[in-house]
């Protein structure tokens, strides 16, 4: 046990993070993480990090913040999956624009009461997903909240110049594609708030997934399909290869994330192209157990899909002529489905098109509304 | 005015951030933003910015957050003030390492019932430093927050390789100088406390002082010399100019900034560098009218002035030979003065000496304390 465990906690009761104290904390996140590659040249635990830049790139920079109460629930998101999300969702928008993600910075706000161990785990879930994709943590801060849990992650990474992605640049006549299935996270999340910690705890990320399936064979106590969706849910997965793919084979027009849900992707990418769009909801890629599940509910399980964010998959456009080149992309990123869900138009409205007939898009989830 | 200020507001009733929602705030945000350089190459409203680094450059990147109820209350901190400090508080880190400011992430998190107007006046605080400093605010996030008003600031700047300042470095035997007057700052904090938000509005950013005392004349209605300390606390003047001109001297074996005080600083400098240090409180920089001040309250003003944070002055140390190159770095700052306040040691304790008497320095502010 290490000193700081003691600091202030009372023999048998877990400390808290205010009982760890701010300097301790620091150095239970740099005892976790692994050395640096050479290109950091000042890590953690200077005024600023010191990173030498790719040669030939650009540096393309983000930032994404989950806020307790509003992005998460602690009473069923473990503290292991809000710091795979927080990395996951800054991830997702480099991924957007074509980059290969380098670096990341952690901006904690941290209410007192907050066990000592959950801040371990929120720790260890960004840098296991860090270490997916090769990114390291080079610095950030931690300040007391009165409030909620707050996670903001900055993420660094680069591009070629001529590869870059955006939201703009989709003309009229290009074909709208989008990868993975749509809603699942969606149903996942109201899973897990029915099913409660618990069940989320049994919950693992996606690499972990297929050997938890083979281990618990027909002892497991929630559906695969649920166990399925509340992965998506609680531990996303960027499409960074997606992206990069994209960018390599300068094959999109535009691309965007799916944050905030397909409906307002598309409504982004569009205003951001000038251009309307009609989605083909009858191609809308969704799983079967979902859309059964949605159905149960008594909800349009295309609606829910559309309009249910946190799915963090791609949404890219590419000329008609291009669509060659899209199987170079699929071949390059496995088994993720690529799946033609509508067209850009001239006419600047965006549309859902279902059963043959048009009618206007719904909008994606913004804050305050 | 614009249309989103009408969205939900009755007539005659400000507008909340919740009634503008988060898309119009974004625009908000936008329309003040001045044009970018060129080296921006995707600006606000992507997924991700990008950026074209500087020629045989590094990036240095810092994130700090400021939490109201903890690093500033609303009742006496005018929003333009804290959205000046919270880009000042991560220029100050890029100050200490040496680099050059270039470009802001801002990640906010609101409060349903902030006024539009308060946050038009944060964005305008903090793009004020930046013109100031030649930033450009390049991209981030709004969030709601269901607690307090969250404000993250990630400032990337550039420096040249062999010119980094860092907290390692130091020797034993190297002299320590800190800029500025120490302590101004946290009396300015319990003026403004006391005297609340009318006051705190009266009271502008450095570049205004000169203008303002001549404008008031005999008439001003608090006494220059805590508007001064006032201005320290609510629009600190992050020292770029000086980190730039020792980096490019190679004048300072080490560097650290002053955000939790002068007494953390030491530390910090001095753990990081694995030597001792003797601070000697005689020679500590403290103005005149802060010093009667701390008196009058019945508090020591050495210790009021060396535990007091937010001053977002440089420490650095240097070996004494290269003293001559400290004249060409004052000559380079300006009237900012540069006061020698101790040096390094072989025996690892970090002292205060007093009225020739040595005791232990005392510890910084730190989080959870």
């Amino acid at each position: 046990m290490k000193e700081s465990d003691l600091e202030g906690a009372p023999p048998g009761v877990a400390a808290t993070v205010a009982q760890v104290g701010e300097r301790a904390l620091i150095e239970r996140i740099r005892a976790r993480v692994p050395a640096p590659p050479d290109w950091v040249r000042v890590g953690i635990g200077d005024d600023a990090a010191v990173v030498a830049p790719e040669r030939n790139t650009f540096d393309v920079v983000t930032t994404d913040a989950l806020v307790e109460g509003v992005h998460f629930d602690l009473a069923f998101v473990p503290p292991r999956a809000v710091g795979h999300r927080a990395l996951a969702a800054s991830l997702s928008d480099l991924a957007a624009m074509g980059a290969r993600p380098r670096a990341a910075l952690l901006s904690l706000g941290l209410p007192d009461a907050l066990p000592a161990g959950d801040f371990d785990a929120l720790v260890d879930g960004l840098l296991a997903l860090a270490a997916v994709h090769g990114v390291a943590l080079i610095g950030g801060n931690i300040a007391r909240s009165p409030g909620p849990l707050l996670v903001d992650v900055t993420a660094l990474g680069s591009a070629q110049e001529r590869r870059i992605l955006q939201r703009a640049g989709a003309r009229p006549g290009d074909v709208m594609f989008v990868s993975g299935r749509i809603g699942s996270a969606a149903a996942g999340l109201e899973w897990c708030r029915a099913h409660g910690a618990v069940a989320a705890q049994a919950v693992g990320p996606e690499q972990d997934r297929v050997r938890e399936r083979t281990a618990n064979g027909g002892q497991d106590p929630a559906p695969a399909a649920f166990r399925a969706a509340a992965a998506r849910f609680l531990y996303p997965d960027p499409r960074i290869r997606l992206g990069w793919a994209l960018a390599r084979n300068r094959a999109a027009s535009a691309c965007v994330d799916l944050s905030d849900g397909l409906a307002d992707a598309v409504h982004q990418l569009a205003s951001a192209s000038g251009v309307g769009a009609i989605v083909d909801g009858d191609a809308v890629p969704i799983a079967d157990d979902v859309r059964v599940w949605f159905e149960a509910q008594g909800r349009d399980p295309l609606v829910s899909a559309l309009t249910g964010g946190e799915d963090y998959e791609l949404l890219f456009t590419m000329p008609t002529r291009h669509q060659r080149v899209l199987q170079a992309v699929a071949r390059q990123v496995g088994g993720l489905p690529l799946t033609r869900v509508g067209v850009l138009t001239r006419d600047p409205r965006v549309m859902l098109r279902r059963d043959g007939r048009d009618g206007p898009l719904p909008p994606g989830f913004t804050h305050f509304r």
